[in-house]
C-alpha cells in the first residue's frame, strides 16, 4: 500500500446510498438531493460515502465538483465510483479513468469483473487483459494518491464457476495497491452459509493483512444476514444503503447491518457521538429527500418496528419492556409505540416544550390535552417530526389558550387555466382577502402554479403591515399523498420549509387536507405566523 | 401419536398469515377476507393454514364455523391457534381450550411459555405448573384426535437465560403427544449463528424423531436467514406469512423461505402443481384482499424484484439473462423488466420495445432519436422507469411518427376557493373543453381538490364517446417537487397509476411542469389514452 493517508480504522462502514441506492426503481436524485443526503450519512457516522460515477453520469460529475466546495464532512471520506480502464487502452488515455481523478475524491472505488464468463461474454476480452485492466487502473490511481477499493463484481457466482480466476482478480488488485477488495453478490442470490464459506476461502487465500469487503443485495431476502456471515468469516468492510435502497430488491440495509454488529456483537463501527441513536431520524429524513415512503416494517428504524398491538400483554409490556423487545429502541432513536400516549409521549412533549422555553413538567392536564391532540392530528395525516414550527404553534395554543395570529383571512380563491397565448402552458392567479393592521386588503398574485400564486397574493396582502416577511423565503415544498388507495381523492400532506434570510434561520410547517392547495395554504400561513413570532414581532 | 390422519409429509410449510400476519399494524381482516385468502394459500401449496384464535376472538370463532362448511382445501390442513389451559384449572374446564375443540380444525397449535421469566412475571405461576399446563392441554387435544403443534413462545431468549427449563418445556410437550414443537423467536432479535446453535442443541437433546419447528420475526432483518439456519440445524417445520406480514417488522416471509429452500437447496416442499410458479400472482392477490400496498422490493415476488435499470448492462442482459439474475423469474411467476432511465442505452430501449411488441433491432436512427428524447425529458423532470405507459406512448409516437390521440383538448380551467358554507374547507371546480367523437363538449366537474375535479370533468366530457373509461380507476397519485431550492416556484412531477377493473391491469403515467395541476392533467390524459390503447379501442 503506497497511500500516505492515515491508517484505516479497524472496520469500514461504506455507504452507497447515493450511487447503488440511486439505482432503485422510481428514484431520481438531483445534485441538490445528494448534497442534502451526504451530511446526514456523515452525521450517522459512516466511514465512506460513495457519491456517484463522475464522467459517466453528468449529474454525478457536477455533484463531485460542488461537493469539493460545499460539503464539509466530519467523519466520512467521499468515494468516486468508476470502472477499470477499457480493454486495449492505456489507463491514462481512458477519459472515464481521468474523470475519476478529476472528481478529486480521496477514495476511488473501481468496479471490475471477476467472473470469467462476464469477462468473455459482456466485456468481450481475454482473461489476461481483464487482469491487466485491474492492475493498471488500480496502480494509476494509487500512484496519484488515491485510496482504492476494488469492487469485484459477480464475485460469488464467478468463484463458484471458476474459483482460480476469481481469486486471481482479487490478488492482482491487492498486488497493485488496492486497500480493499469488495466481494460483490451482484445478483443477490447468495445464502449465508455459501457466503461464509467463500469469504473464508478468500481470507485463507490472501492471508490476514488485506481488507476484504462485502457488498450484498437482497434478492434472497438475506442481504443483512449475508453481510453478517461475511464479517463472521473475516470481512472488515461492509457496503450497504440507508433504507435498503437499491436496484431490484435493494442493497443490504446498512443501518440493520451496523445495528446487529454494534448492538448484538458489541463492536463500535460508527464515528461520532450520535451514531445509531440518531439512525431513525436520519433514515426518515433521507426518505423525505428521496420522497420514497418509508417502509413501516423496516427493521430497527421503521415506524412499526417497536409498535406493539395492545392486547393481553399490555400491562406486562409496561412493567417489563425488555421481555418484549429485542433491543431498547432508544439505541436506534426509535420508540416503543404502545407506550407513547402514556409515558414516552408526555416526556418528549415536556422536553420539546423546554426547547421552546415552556416549562411543562407536572402540568399533567395540559400534557394530556396535547398528547390527545397530536394523536388526532397524526391520524388525519399531520406529522410533527418534520414540522417543528407547526408543533410549537400547537403547543403555544394549548399553553396560552389561544392560537397566535397576526392577520385574519376572510377567503381566498385560485384559478388555474390554459393560457391561450402560450400553447400548452397553464397560468395561475390567486386572490386573498384578509385583514391585517386593522385594514381589509384584497390582493391578487400570479404564478407558475397555484401554490406559487397563492404565496404571492398572501405576501402582497401582508407586506405593508409586516415588512419583515420580505426576509422570509420558501426554500422547500414537499407534497405527499397519504392514502394512496384513494387515487386523486386521497389526503394530501404538504411540508414547507422557510428561511429568514435576515436571521439565518429555517423552520418547517405542515398542512393537511383532501385538497393540495388548501393544505399548502395552511402550511404557508403557519410558516408566516411562525416567522413573525420567532422574529419577536407583535400583532399590529 | 394417536391421530389417525395420514402420516406427515417430510417437511411442514406452515402459514400463519391469517393469525400472526393479521397482527400487522393497519391490517384488519374480516371473516370474508380470511375465507378468500385461505384458498390462495392452499393453491400455493402450503401444508398448514393457521386460521385464527377461536374462542378468544369472536371473528375467528365465526371463521372456523364457516370454514368447516365453505372451505374446500385440497392440500392444506386448517390449524386453530390457542393457549395452554389457565393456571390452577383443569384443561376440560377451560372455555378457551374447549373452544379450540369446538373449532373442529384437524390441527391445534398451542402457544406456551418456555422462558421462565415470562412464566413468573407475565403468567404469575410456577415453573412446575406451567409444565403441567403444557402436558394437560396437549394430552387432552391429542386424546380428542387433534394433531398438536406446540409454539414455544420466547424460546430463544428463554433458552439463553435458562436452557434447562426451556428444554424441559419442549420435552414435556413431546411427551404428551405433540407432533411438532416450534421454537419461536418471538421478539425477533436472533441472528442466524445463534439460531443454528440453539436449534442444534435442541435437536441433540430430543433426538432424531420429533419434529422441531421454527417461527421467526424480522426485527434484526434476518427472519428468512434465521428460518434457513434452523432448517440447516434440523428443523423440519417452518412458519411464516405471505408478504412477511406481521407485528412490528413482520414474520418470516414464507415465500422467500420456501423459494430459497426449493430453488437453491433442491427440496420439494409445496404440494400441488402450481406451487412457486404461482407465487407472484398469489402474493399480489392477497395484498389486494388485505388492502396493503405491495412492497416493490419484496424478494422474489416484488414488482421490482427482477427490474434492471443500469443501461450499460442491457446489451449483455439480452444475450445472457442468467448472468444477471439469481434465478429465472418464471420459477416464482415473476418477470424480468427493463427500466428506462437516463442511464439507459439503445439496447435497453430495444428490449423494452420488445415487451410492447415493437421490433426495433437495427433501427439505429429511431433508437438514437428515442435515446435523445428520453435524455431531454429526464432533464426536465420526467422519469420513465416509474411510468411504463408514458414511455410506451413516447416510443409509439417515434415509431409511428404521430402521437396516439383519442380526443383534442381545447382548454381547461380549475377554480379552488374557500367555501363560505363550510368554514375552513375549500372546494374545487374544473371545466374542460374538448372534442371527442366529432362533438365539442364542455364539461364541469367538482371535487375535494383540483386534480380530483379535473379528473371528474375529463371523464364527464369523454364517457359518451368512450364508455370504456368507466372501468379505469386512478389508484395512486404521487407528487414530487423536483428542484426543492426554488420553493413554491419549483418543477413538479406527478405520477399516476390507473387500473382497468375489467382487465385486471394497471399502468403508470407521468406529467411534469412548474404547475402541479398542469402536470396532473398531463399524467391523467396519458393514463386515459394508454388505457384506451391497451383495450384496443380505435379513435371515434
Amino acid at each position: 500500500m503506497t497511500s500516505d493517508h492515515p491508517p484505516l480504522a479497524a472496520f469500514h462502514v461504506y455507504d452507497t446510498t447515493l450511487r447503488d441506492g440511486a439505482q432503485q426503481e422510481g428514484m431520481n436524485l438531483s445534485v441538490a438531493d445528494k448534497l442534502a443526503i451526504a451530511p446526514l450519512l456523515d452525521e450517522l457516522g459512516v466511514g465512506f460515502i460513495e457519491g456517484g460515477w463522475p464522467g459517466a453520469i453528468p449529474k454525478d460529475t457536477e455533484f463531485f465538483a460542488r461537493a469539493a466546495k460545499e460539503l464539509h464532512l466530519v467523519h466520512a471520506e467521499l468515494a468516486a465510483f468508476g470502472a477499470t480502464r477499457k480493454a486495449g487502452t492505456h489507463a491514462w488515455d481512458d477519459p472515464q479513468v481521468r474523470a475519476l481523478l478529476d472528481a478529486q475524491a480521496p477514495v476511488v472505488t473501481l468496479v471490475a469483473k471477476s467472473d470469467i464468463r462476464h469477462v468473455e461474454r459482456a466485456l468481450r476480452t481475454t482473461a489476461a487483459e481483464n487482469l491487466a485492466m485491474i492492475t493498471d487502473t488500480v496502480a494509476l490511481l494509487v500512484g496519484e494518491g488515491r485510496r482504492v477499493v476494488l469492487d469485484a463484481e459477480h464475485f460469488f457466482d464467478g468463484y463458484r464457476y471458476d474459483p482460480a480466476y476469481a481469486l486471481e482478480a482479487v490478488r492482482v488488485a491487492f498486488g497493485a495497491g488496492a486497500e480493499v477488495v469488495t466481494l460483490c453478490d451482484t445478483n443477490g442470490g447468495m445464502l449465508p452459509d455459501g457466503v461464509a464459506q467463500i469469504v473464508g476461502d478468500v481470507r485463507a487465500a490472501v492471508g490476514h493483512g488485506p481488507v476484504i469487503g462485502m457488498h450484498a443485495h437482497n434478492d434472497s431476502g438475506c442481504a443483512v444476514a449475508n453481510s453478517l456471515a461475511a464479517v463472521g468469516a473475516g470481512a472488515e468492510h461492509v457496503q450497504g444503503t440507508v433504507n435498503g435502497y437499491g436496484e431490484r430488491t435493494g442493497n443490504a440495509d446498512l443501518i440493520a447491518v451496523v445495528a446487529n454488529l454494534e448492538i448484538k456483537q458489541g463492536r463500535t463501527l460508527l464515528a461520532g457521538p450520535g451514531g445509531l441513536r440518531e439512525a431513525t431520524r436520519i433514515a426518515h429524513a433521507i426518505s423525505e429527500i428521496t420522497n420514497i415512503s418509508p417502509f413501516a416494517r423496516q427493521p430497527y428504524i421503521g415506524a412499526s418496528a417497536f409498535a406493539h398491538k395492545a392486547g393481553l400483554h399490555a400491562s406486562a409490556i409496561r412493567v417489563d419492556p425488555d421481555l418484549y423487545q429485542h433491543i431498547d429502541p432508544v439505541r436506534v432513536g426509535n420508540d416503543m409505540r404502545m407506550l407513547i400516549s402514556e409515558m414516552a409521549g408526555r416526556a418528549s412533549i415536556e422536553l420539546k416544550g423546554r426547547e421552546f422555553g415552556l416549562e411543562l413538567a407536572g402540568q399533567d392536564q395540559l400534557l394530556g390535552r396535547v398528547t390527545a391532540r397530536i394523536k388526532t392530528a397524526e391520524a388525519q395525516g399531520y406529522t410533527y417530526d418534520a414540522a417543528d414550527a407547526s408543533f410549537e404553534l400547537l403547543l403555544r395554543e394549548e399553553v396560552d389558550g389561544d392560537r397566535v395570529t397576526y392577520f385574519d383571512v376572510e377567503s381566498w380563491r385560485v384559478i388555474v387555466e390554459t393560457n391561450a397565448a402560450v400553447l400548452g402552458r397553464a397560468s395561475a392567479e390567486a386572490t386573498v382577502k384578509l385583514t391585517a393592521g386593522g385594514t381589509r386588503t384584497v390582493a391578487t398574485g400570479e404564478g407558475n402554479g397555484p401554490v406559487n400564486a397563492l404565496d404571492h397574493a398572501l405576501r402582497q396582502a401582508l407586506v405593508a403591515t409586516y415588512p419583515e416577511i420580505e426576509r422570509f423565503e420558501l426554500i422547500d415544498f414537499k407534497v405527499r399523498i397519504m392514502d394512496t388507495m384513494h387515487g386523486t381523492d386521497a389526503t394530501t400532506r404538504v411540508l414547507v420549509e422557510t428561511m429568514d434570510s435576515g436571521a439565518d434561520a429555517t423552520w418547517r410547517t405542515v398542512g393537511v387536507g383532501p385538497n393540495v392547495i388548501e393544505a399548502s395554504f395552511e402550511a404557508i400561513v403557519d410558516s408566516i405566523v411562525y416567522g413573525l413570532l420567532r422574529a419577536g414581532v407583535t400583532r399590529r
